[in-house]
């Protein structure tokens, strides 16, 4: 087999083959292939895409690139959720409690935050003593004990992964959607759980800008986890503003922990409610929404899911005071009221660059290997939709430096005014399976 | 300037600027921006082309990547033709000696054959003694005197087409009409003609297969010569069966030889003359195709056409008995006469097998590091529309080893008949400027 075949293959818009799509990962993983014939291929599926056959071949052959994660020493279904990421998105932390003091099993291997998006894994060190680190088999007994577990990736999981998105990267074919959904995909499925939900997000600051495409994204990796027998489903959620009302590890940390205790923004609570809705679903603990909404807010109404959080904090090391009492969580040396210039009602809360603004306090990293400040970031008063008088508290700023002229200036264009009265938009705009 | 968002512009259809354009071939020269990324870029190129602006910046630039030859001191109009190759194409040796012969001046550089296409340099060197690695003063100094050299590339050429050529090789992109066109003009300016006729062949045998895109890739090469300033015209010639009646390099010189002195076969004498009629007008030697064809036709008659062809000969150090009498040109061992099998007219005479046939044979090379035997190839006796009855000579092979049957049955195949009386197609299919 040529590899320039291949390309030429691909760039015709014809159909690859198992074995063309296996010698491209074989060749990606081994280093077999030249950089330069991989980039062409990438580029021209970036053209002439990939059908749902090669798509979850192309995942299949990725997965198997490395260690694939063996889960069966721990007992029930085992429950995966990924996030295709945004701004303010500390879903894992809260959803994950939910769902497993409603019984079902999470092993879940997160991830850290880059740019305006934050990371889990990032929130969960905000903790004292977190760790992240567990081995593999402090990792499945802690999941057997408790039922709930979030780390970060262990053993060397697809490799191929790694080489293709850093070449990707920097030749400009990112935004194809079957070399996104096998790169996602392929990854859930080397984590080895049972099921899969995937949260789509679409908007402003989300990687997917139209709600067309992040529901074209979720099926093409619908259909990957079909191929190769996953449960997988898939959530269309909206990022055109930031989810809940807090940016920044610490306080989304407490907003986490206040969500799971019953009090925490609407939006927020909503998404975990319908999230875990459809993980209780998967997992075969409810036989519809009605019941795993009514398991969900029992377990949020008599404190297990609270419980829960606690539990795993506790199992991994972290200070479970500073979750009982957020006071406790790191504290920022300021504290900025920002008051409103305009008034009416919001129309738009610009989430790419409150999670730019939050990431320049230092709540998020620049590039990978900047340092993260735990304490810092955003906490938005006003959302989409509210109405707001001239001087109304919109946001408070917590901080470790003064904040500049350019900073405020950046953040008051993230608020977008309208005279008339703007509706909500829900939270979750479709689910697909 | 980051090469990464020359690539995103160039993947969203976006026109590159002249400085985009620069970087690129800049940083191609400079080995500066990475294999994975040049190809990347090309890979977008392939599907979604550049503008006659961009093609043309992309030549100029490629053109100034190396040395640049300067014939100022080269007297009157230098006029320089193209081919982009076919099998048979013993163009350049004939059709140089007659315009020169009319006073035109000539100073061409020429390439090897690769695979089923013959090349200049090698056809030349089946004369005893000729030398194409002439010293840049030689090379002047013969075409001050005598109007007329034919020579391999001196110089540092267009290093930045080298480059790109090798990588688009092995890449699957090397057919895009803006990259081709650059990379035959970018050399074509470097070698520094005052006017040049392209001879874009269609066809079986041909880089092109369809007449259309032998016109687009004339109409983008004709746009890059204008906007730098060069007289470029074009002649569109069909390559569905080989040009003339011989394949192979000594052969070939000897056709070459008998069509300068007026009794070369009727395709490839009429092909000289089209391409003659162009040449002499860019020249302005002639006012329109009636006078020009008179003087070409003068100068086969006259003998003087001949003449220079013995003088370019002589200069360059080869054997010019071997011209006056083609016999002691290289011999092959074997003269094998092939009959027809088949009888009726002759519908198709494939073009890129004959060339095969004849590589097979050892006149042409599989791989850049072959070596070529002067003497072996075909002698058609038919070609298209001929009418052949069984056991006719369709052909005369001259080999130096026994020909297997394999290459017979290959050999057979290339030759398709019909029932029915086929029409001739004009070897000049179009002329554009």
């Amino acid at each position: 087999m040529r590899f320039v075949d291949i390309i030429e293959k691909k760039k015709e818009n014809q159909v690859l083959t198992d074995e063309e799509i296996q010698f491209f990962i074989d060749g990606v993983t081994n280093n077999t292939i030249p950089d330069y014939q991989i980039s062409a291929l990438l580029m021209a599926i970036v053209f002439n895409g990939m059908n749902e056959h090669e798509t979850a071949k192309l995942a299949q052959a990725m997965r198997d690139s490395g260690d694939v994660i063996d889960l069966s020493s721990i007992e029930g279904v085992k429950a995966d959720k990924h996030s295709t990421g945004g701004v303010g998105d500390k879903t894992s932390l809260a959803l994950t409690a939910m769902v497993a003091a409603c019984g079902l099993k999470v092993a879940k291997m997160s991830g850290r935050g880059l740019g305006h998006t934050g990371g889990t894994l990032d929130k969960l060190e905000s903790i004292e003593g977190m760790r992240i680190d567990l081995t593999d088999q402090e990792f499945k007994k802690q999941v057997n004990e408790i039922g709930l577990a979030i780390i970060g990736q262990t053993g060397d999981l697809v490799p191929a992964d790694k080489k293709l998105y850093a070449l990707r990267d920097v030749t400009a074919t990112v935004d194809s959607i079957p070399l996104i959904a096998s790169s996602i995909m392929s990854k859930k499925l080397a984590s080895g759980s049972d099921t899969i939900l995937l949260d789509v997000k679409y908007g402003e600051g989300a990687f997917m800008h139209r709600v067309e495409d992040a529901k074209r994204l979720a099926k093409a990796m619908i259909a990957i986890g079909k191929k190769l027998g996953k449960d997988t489903r898939a959530m269309i959620s909206d990022m055109n503003q930031p989810l809940g009302n807090t940016i920044g590890n610490a306080l989304e940390v407490r907003e986490a922990v206040e969500t799971v205790q019953g009090h925490g923004p609407e939006d927020f609570t909503e998404l975990c409610l319908k999230a875990g809705e459809i993980m209780l679903m998967q997992g075969k603990l409810a036989k519809d929404e009605k019941q795993a909404r009514s398991m969900l807010e029992e377990v949020i109404r008599n404190g297990k899911a609270f419980e829960k959080l606690c539990q795993m904090v506790s199992y991994q090391g972290g200070k479970v005071e500073q979750i009982k009492n957020t006071k406790l969580l790191p504290q920022a040396k300021y504290k900025t009221i920002m008051l409103s210039r305009e008034e009416g009602y919001i129309k738009e809360l610009k989430a790419l660059e409150l999670g730019i603004l939050a990431m320049e306090l230092g709540a998020g990293r620049a590039t990978v290997d900047d340092n993260i400040n735990y304490a810092v970031g955003l906490e938005l008063k006003a959302k989409k939709g509210m109405k707001i008088k001239k001087s109304d508290e919109i946001c408070i700023v917590y901080h470790d430096s003064p904040l500049t002229d350019q900073w405020k200036e950046k953040f008051y264009k993230a608020f977008i005014f309208s005279d008339k009265k703007v509706p909500k938009t829900p939270i979750v705009e479709d689910i697909l399976s």
